[in-house]
């Protein structure tokens, strides 16, 4: 039951404050200043050596002085006493403690040595910790005001279903603020500050089972635990509630010196998108983008897809937001022929495919909007509805329109229904309490319903494997701190399901021949086998199109005399014979460990789409079947796999079993696995398969 | 004199309303009750042939009657009546008329033809003519309301220097609206309705020798006559005044079965975007962006380049704002160490180096913002700021930050100063009255930011060619109407300056070892010449690696047995022999006659890049060296140029020269030429120059 464990923390009954003060500008004084202000019902303690009152409540020596119960207590004392402080909190049995106080990890080692010390010695005693060096929480509904932030006196915001978890406190206050100015009411609002004890992934799994919160809308800067953050996003997925992110940082790919493609394109920035994508999280690049998305749920709920009808009053605005639409995802079907007829019969200048036109012939008979919206959603080719009403929300129509917009409405509920306009705060809001969401930016409106079909579809999407086949249980695979050569990769490889061209080990030119018999005759390609050398063409070490045995002999002697010359000191295993494949588009399927988030894969088309424009795509393992094929279709280079200007299309199929298998792998190999590249995997025309035909496995 | 021409209908002295209504509801009564609510100064003639007195002012039965003269004449009669009221309005001596009439070429063809009878016959009495079927034009300082657009009478935006030109009446009247709620001041408003007469270009050319506007934004959904748009905009450059510009309607490029890859890329969306780079003017996605670009250019003014200091109160909100930086193009140099380090005995925890976060520690001392700021600015690394304040704005310290911003500001008024925070409308408006921008979206700001920076570039930019021989006169070309053969096309481009393989028509055999002797004995390609066969590989026309004159020989035969095989109704020129040529690059250099444009430029990368990814780049032409330069470093593929991975950096000069060449053969061939792709051009190690290799030309 790990969902209640934070309740404690987060509803407490009854708040001590430790370094309480009569002045509600100090951060011993908001709290208490803010508790009683917003009418707080538990009980408030506060604690100070040298008050016998404080803020008209009894005051507390020592909060081991106090008889009742105490669910939580708010450290707001100077950061050199923590230790006392910790030994009083636990001795006084509270469930939860909020540390204000600062000068920990944030200033250093000797900080962080002193954070780690006394948050371990609270948790032993089973009490849960945010902070310390954090601007605290609120819980809205319960009127719990456990913060310093100096934003709150200047008001705060209605209780809502939002909640909010931010690491930054300045950023939390900002959002907090800005949600208080739009009137977005919120659940929850946690600053968790150094994260010594609870985190943003805990928040975030807590506000998922909690039944007062419906969106979550996270602050991120980075993260300890890979692991913790999935699952915590995975819960949210799987209680249905939206999880809307902004993580700061994109990292710069650079020009890193590196061996393995996959290490050196597998940004910190990447893998974050990858995560979100995979659990279904929506990343916002904007404070502006996270509050029109979470308030587009608060108010509308989820379409059932992503088909949207436009209906406009002005033909320019209709095609700008096509063009939105266009660029966020949104599809804009036609409207069917019998319907186009009808509406044409009510307005013959009409432009009634969608966007539908209706044009400035509204103002005289505003009945028209309704008419023409019924038409739309009875077509049943829309699940949400947006309707551009130019200056018409403020002009002397006003009204008018908005009983027709709520009429639509009233009779289809569930699909969103978002209104284009400028109009009064009265209006915008009469609107929004029968559910229809209002937009002044046509853009922004698309873009939000846009995110909304796409949390929709996201959430819709938790299936696994497909093929039973993929769910077998696998070989465990331990690798050894070294680098494979092919062969051995090959092996390993084969073993996991990956198909590999057929390599033979020779370790002399009679043995090549062998091989070459071995191979049936097929055209070959010989490679030196050494662990020490990465790249092998550059020294002479490949061989191609080797069609006879006499070509095979020549071909080992070569490679050994040049690679010999080269690279003397190498310790050589032999030459490696395999036959010459062909497939239509050359991929690279990669894994790199992640320190956060464990083993990720790749995918890529190679050459100058990997190479050039770093055109690659990511999940954390296990992928699933349905995400490894998202991982191809996420790819810019996409249209490659459908077949274009005459080329074949490929076997998509064989090459997401390949992606799923080699994620197998990685988790079967666990923390032995440092990275693999299988730089190409030959992808063949649709049902002919694919082929590893490279590899450089390193393990740990 | 183009510059005063629309000024009898800007500014009229005496304003005559044919159609005149007593009611200000009618779009016969609106303009008058504005004209005279708001204060217009001149003379107000309202013409009705029913009524004596309308609104308070005399009225007269036929504009004939008016004794004064006439500069305006609104026409606000039903569009039936439109050739009598124009004989009417032409005896009267008008300047200008603004037509409000509907039933034109919106409703289709019979209508276009009286819009075209009467446009004409007032344009040959000299009279300046806007719409018909338009919402007519506002001019915000002299008080003219010469429209009929309900938006007004909700109030109207005060004067300034903003003006707005839309091809949209409901658009525009959206666009003023949000203006109005923002309180931004427009100088002109201006609806072009149905383009009869004046069009979006004429308004911006007028707009742009305008003393009273600043700034432009301009809406478009189409244009008829590319060059005059184009003229315009450089008027407007040329002036200092940012055109910020959206244009809606990207079409889908689709699969279109064409013959030339220009043509087929070359949609209309690319080449406005080129036509808007090109002539320096912004263009907006969204109306938001739009209004956002305009507010900041009108209170900030331009910096001197878009290099940015970021001073924050979160390191979180710094961090997102790097981010955005990065995206929308804003550089964020490091502050010197010196700076950084004054910067680090002020607040021992701050971030110093850019973004400078220097903590929540300026609540307990102000002075440290504009001591840190100052310190910024004087580093001379910025040329402007932004301040990220968190909810400051609001708080009880908002007064005094305010007044730490406006001391910066009044030491560095050249450099624009953004404020990030929510505040109240009375701080914004103080700030604002200082010259310093507010947003409350912290990316709305940076993108805000990084289009003043473009749009100062850009303005700096009207340099032409910077090489002598590029500008020497030329050949004319005139082309007949057919597809060239290669070697006929290959002989025009040498002409133009473009370096071309050599090429040797062989009619036989003999000939054919004639020419491959003397090319020296280097190794060739032999092709088919024919006008009737575009593709060459697929019907064995072509054969390459030819090193001797056996090989060559043979060629020849095969080629031409091949072809009259395949295709034995070709008309067959004989064979072309060329030395085969290598280089590190691909390019496509193409051009195709756009219908609005005339000539457009295209250049792409060979392959994949330009089949797959459609990464391509357009200039119309003249193409000057500068933008030849802009066409190349705009494509994604930019890398390749500089050399990526150990291929050598590519003969960027000669590549931009070409391109040059090609505009210049656009010009001289002009209507003569329909489309070219050479295809390709190789590309070689810099210094090393480029060949075409194979064009297409095909003249009209």
């Amino acid at each position: 039951m790990t969902m209640n464990t934070l309740d404690a923390l987060f509803k407490p009954e009854s708040i001590a404050v430790i370094g309480a003060s009569s002045s509600p500008a100090k951060i011993g004084g908001l709290p208490i200043a803010s508790l009683k202000e917003h009418g707080y019902e538990g009980q408030i303690y506060p604690v100070n050596s040298k008050s016998e009152e404080i803020q008209g409540l009894k005051a507390y020596k020592s909060i081991r002085d106090i008889k009742g119960s105490i669910d939580l207590a708010i450290i707001a004392a100077p950061g050199k006493y923590i230790l006392e402080v910790v030994d009083d909190v636990i001795a006084a049995k509270v469930k939860g403690v909020v540390v204000f106080s600062s000068g920990f990890s944030e200033i250093g080692e000797e900080g962080a040595r002193v954070q780690e010390k006394f948050v371990a010695r609270l948790e032993e005693a089973g009490i849960k910790v945010l902070g310390p060096n954090c601007l605290g929480f609120m819980n809205l509904q319960n009127k719990v005001f456990s913060t310093f932030t100096p934003v709150i006196r200047q008001g705060i915001t209605k209780p809502g279903r939002i909640g909010v978890v931010s690491q930054s406190g300045a950023y939390g206050a900002y959002v907090f603020a800005l949600a208080r100015e739009r009137d977005m009411g919120l659940s929850y609002w946690v600053a968790t500050g150094n994260e010594g004890g609870v985190d943003f992934s805990e928040c975030v799994e807590w506000l998922a089972n909690d039944p007062d919160t419906d969106v979550i809308l996270g602050y991120m800067e980075g993260c300890k635990d890979g692991r913790k953050l999935e699952r915590a996003l995975e819960a949210a997925r799987k209680a249905g509630k939206p999880v809307i992110v902004t993580k700061v940082g994109k990292t710069e790919l650079g020009a890193q010196a590196v061996a393995s493609h996959t290490a050196a394109l597998a940004g910190e920035d990447a893998i974050f998108d990858a995560v979100f994508r995979k659990h279904g999280a929506y990343r916002a690049h904007s404070i502006e983008e996270f509050f029109d998305v979470a308030y587009a749920f608060s108010v509308a709920g989820l379409p059932q897809s992503n088909r949207t009808g436009i209906f406009t009053v002005s033909g320019g605005a209709g095609v700008l937001m096509a063009d939105a639409a266009d660029e966020y995802g949104l599809a804009l079907p036609e409207l069917p022929k019998p319907e186009q007829e009808k509406i044409l019969e009510l307005v013959p200048f009409s432009a009634p495919r969608n966007p539908v036109d209706i044009t400035g012939q509204i103002t005289n008979d505003l009945a028209l909007m309704s008419k023409t919206m019924k038409l739309m959603l009875d077509s049943g080719q829309y699940d949400s509805l947006i309707c551009f009403l130019a200056a018409g929300g403020m002009g002397p129509l006003a009204k008018g329109m908005v009983d027709q917009i709520i009429e639509v409405k009233q009779e289809f509920k569930n699909y969103p229904l978002t209104v284009v306009t400028v109009c009064s705060a009265e209006t915008r809001s009469i609107l929004e309490q029968h559910g229809c969401l209002v937009f002044e930016d046509p853009t922004r409106a698309i873009r939000a319903l846009a995110a909304l079909a796409q949390l929709a579809n996201l959430s819709g999407d938790c299936s696994t494997s497909i093929d039973s086949e993929l769910e077998s249980p696998m070989d465990v695979f331990k690798l050894e701190s070294k680098i494979y050569t092919e062969p051995e990769a090959f092996s390993l490889l084969a073993r996991a399901g990956v198909p590999t061209s057929k390599a033979i080990l020779a370790k002399s030119a009679d043995e090549a021949v062998k091989a070459f018999n071995s191979l049936e005759g097929v055209t070959c390609v010989a490679k030196v086998v050494s662990p020490d050398i990465l790249h092998k063409s550059d020294i002479g070490g490949v061989k191609l199109n080797l069609a006879n045995q006499e070509e095979v002999r020549q071909a080992f002697n070569e490679i050994l005399s040049s690679v010999s010359s080269n690279q003397p000191d190498a310790d050589i295993h032999g030459v490696m014979l395999a036959p010459m494949e062909s497939g239509e588009l050359e991929c690279i399927i990669g894994v790199n460990r992640d320190l956060v988030f464990g083993p990720v894969v790749m995918l890529g088309v190679g050459g100058i789409f990997v190479e050039v424009l770093k055109d690659v795509s990511f999940r954390t393992a296990p992928v699933t079947f349905v995400d490894a094929k998202k991982m191809i279709f996420e790819l810019r280079a996409a249209a490659l796999f459908d077949g274009v200007r005459g080329r074949p299309t490929v076997d998509v199929d064989a090459l997401a079993k390949t992606i799923v298998r080699v994620s197998n792998f990685s988790i079967s190999a666990g923390e032995t696995l440092d990275s693999l590249d299988i730089n190409p995997l030959l992808v063949k025309e649709k049902g002919k398969g694919v082929v590893a035909i490279d590899a450089l496995m390193i393990g740990r």
